[in-house]
């Protein structure tokens, strides 16, 4: 019998759900401090909800949707947490803005690889109901105090619109939108790829040689520094542009992270659904690369109440925050257990005291184990340390009868008696 | 085009959520300071894993198990926390005792109906490797610390023991093992239906006029003071019920919770599952109910590992806790939202003033909206008002010619002045 869960899922031991407890509490402070609001929906949907949300590659191969045994019913685990936002705006109607976050798993049935899972925690923030670019210039600085929160300093906001991409390619190129999406995705890899290996696999596709070097001219441009690209893009006349342009100008003049801010018309992020602003964080040092993407899609959260609806969020790539931070050494495993100290008895007789103890240091907020067992104190402190517990208190005939008890630090070895009524005392030492 | 989830699933709005994560955090809290580590696993699992661990009705009617379309392996939502967690240990091996809690959802295909679900969550301590009766003693103690820490103060733990109930009945009754699960399923229903009751279902079972008085004889003395009753236990040669007593007695000694401890011989529960003491925690005042209930359970976990391992656990009924909590008035709907104040700029001129202020405000901890297009006073504190924040920070063109900001209490009305520089005092006025 087998006892891993199923493929590209993952148990989270003690030592790994502490780590991960300890980022999500960090996100969600930035997240309330900004404004926003809890929400939960079940992991659940009904298939229906889902259906024609996300394209055919998701609904033919990714979303884990099913019917048991005993219902026709067909049911869905939730694909993200946007889909299931605007069900719930079209059933509640809250007072706009509505500002919610919500921390939770999703189910994609992808092949699994490193950093790709078939069940993985998404992390994200939206606006509802407000029009940019106010809302959108909270997004991308908000987004900014996490990755500040947790202490990197060197990362790009890349940011882009999607009008001026619809401006500078769709409406010039006058293409298939096939032919235009695959286009864009070759367009997105500029950076993993660079400018040459752009042209090459636009060569491939086919393309006629005037709109390559057309496209050529605009991925020249994506190089230049922010105000140079918007001095080339302020000369189209397109009203679309316009806006973009505006948003862009509105974001370099307001955001808190003005200064972290580059404009990037190669960044194309999913199409399909967005209508604005599209922004990605790329964290530079260490070199772990894009942990925040997001953007504004006007015409997602009203398809439910069919009404029209702005909206603009982003999302923080979680599980690739843990898995880098892990690897690079942001976060080490520091805690494997919460428990901060073990109470050893020595005999039988002083079990009812150390009960007495244990109690009292958890009054006194101290983390407590206790050994149900009586054994030698080097028996005993070997036990802890296989926990990797940091303290130890002994409890022998002694400190029974004198209403006392050893207390031990497991790193320094030293040792210090305290009064039972002391223990508080205990707290400083270890908290 | 339906916006509700799926039947008996919820979608729980900000103050729901608010409301259950501080629940939740009481509760972490108080297993953390017994020195439970946080544990996570999937909520998918095979169902190969489940499979044979839940009895008939669960497998054919319960268990959300499923094939997608894309393979033909089947899967399964996990039906408790308890299954998983012995596959963890075999996966694992941690050291031992390993104490763990979970908090977490689980699925189950019941009708729903008044405080049944079909997705909810479970909120589990359990102790693996350690064996009675400190282990034991430790759970109850624990549980009735979580009750206490909701602020009830008369509740009963029910306890017994599942030797005892053996020792009792069924070697005495000597009945087939499904008439025995009858018995014991009418017994349960003793606090509900009375004695008289419980005689007159036991006759409709057809049992023996002779076992229907041995059963009426047990169920008098089960109305006797805790000693009474172990006075009329320890007559038993039985070295099962002998071994119960004894867990019963170190319960009495040890406890922290002992005067709340009231031996219940009709106490059964999942009888399958327990191989030692059982307990329930009764809440009378309010009167809720049974709000969690555990015992030991020596053969579950080692089932996967093919190896004898002890265990005891307990369960909070959080669901229960919050339904009741809300219906009693114990839990109110204080918070409808995390945002602290608001702040309404008052002319498009100020807006880079105002949003150097909320930036401020987020810096000295208070959780800040801004209303992202400027209005008239009157109308940005109705619209903070709608979403129930308790305090609104106008910005105006006075305010922001003279580093300055108004603060207003939205239930008091008053209003203050305070320099810019001094935005982390109001802190102190908001949190």
């Amino acid at each position: 019998m087998s006892f891993l869960p199923p493929k590209g899922m993952r148990d989270s031991p003690p030592k790994i759900k502490i780590l991960r407890e300890k980022v999500f509490e960090k996100i969600k402070t930035v997240f309330e401090r900004f404004g926003f609001d809890p929400l939960e929906t079940p992991i659940v949907e009904k298939w229906e909800t889902l259906k024609g949300k996300y394209g055919d590659e998701a609904e033919n191969r990714l979303i884990w949707r099913f019917q048991l045994p005993y219902s026709e019913k067909w049911f869905a685990l939730r694909y993200d947490l946007t889909v299931p936002l605007a069900r719930f705006y079209a059933r509640f109607k809250p007072a706009l803005p509505f500002k919610r976050y919500q921390i939770g798993r999703v189910y994609r049935y992808e092949d699994p690889q490193k950093g790709r899972y078939r069940e993985f925690y998404q992390c994200d923030a939206d606006i509802v109901g407000a029009k940019e670019p106010f809302a959108d210039i909270e997004i991308i600085d908000m987004m900014c105090e996490v990755f500040k929160a947790f202490n990197f300093s060197e990362f790009t906001i890349k940011l882009n619109d999607r009008r001026i991409l619809k401006g500078l390619f769709e409406d010039k190129l006058n293409v298939e939108p096939e032919t235009m999406l695959k286009i864009f995705r070759i367009v997105d890899k500029l950076d993993k790829i660079g400018k040459e290996g752009v042209i090459n696999e636009l060569k491939e596709t086919g393309l006629a040689e005037e709109k390559i070097s057309y496209i050529s001219e605009i991925l020249e441009i994506a190089e230049f520094k922010n105000e140079e690209i918007l001095e080339f893009l302020r000369k189209f006349e397109n009203e679309e542009v316009k806006k973009g342009v505006e948003l862009l100008e509105a974001c370099l003049d307001y955001s808190k992270a003005k200064h972290h801010i580059k404009i990037d018309l190669s960044l194309v992020r999913g199409l399909d659904y967005y209508t604005g602003m599209i922004y990605e964080i790329v964290v530079e040092k260490p070199r772990i690369g894009s942990l925040s993407g997001g953007g504004r899609y006007d015409n997602l959260i009203g398809m439910f109440a069919r009404e029209e609806v702005p909206a603009v969020g982003g999302s923080i790539g979680v599980e690739r925050l843990i898995d880098a931070g892990l690897e690079t050494g942001i976060f080490k495993i520091e805690k494997y257990t919460i428990v901060d100290a073990g109470v050893i008895p020595l005999s039988e007789s002083v079990m009812k005291y150390a009960w007495e103890v244990a109690s009292e240091l958890r009054k006194s907020g101290i983390n407590t184990l206790i050994l149900y067992e009586p054994t030698t104190p080097v028996k005993g402190i070997k036990r802890l340390e296989k926990k990797k517990i940091s303290y130890a208190v002994l409890i022998g005939e002694k400190e029974a009868s004198s209403k006392t008890l050893t207390f031990q630090n497991l790193e320094t070895r030293e040792r210090k008696e305290y009064k039972f009524d002391e223990i508080e005392k205990l707290t400083k030492e270890i908290l």
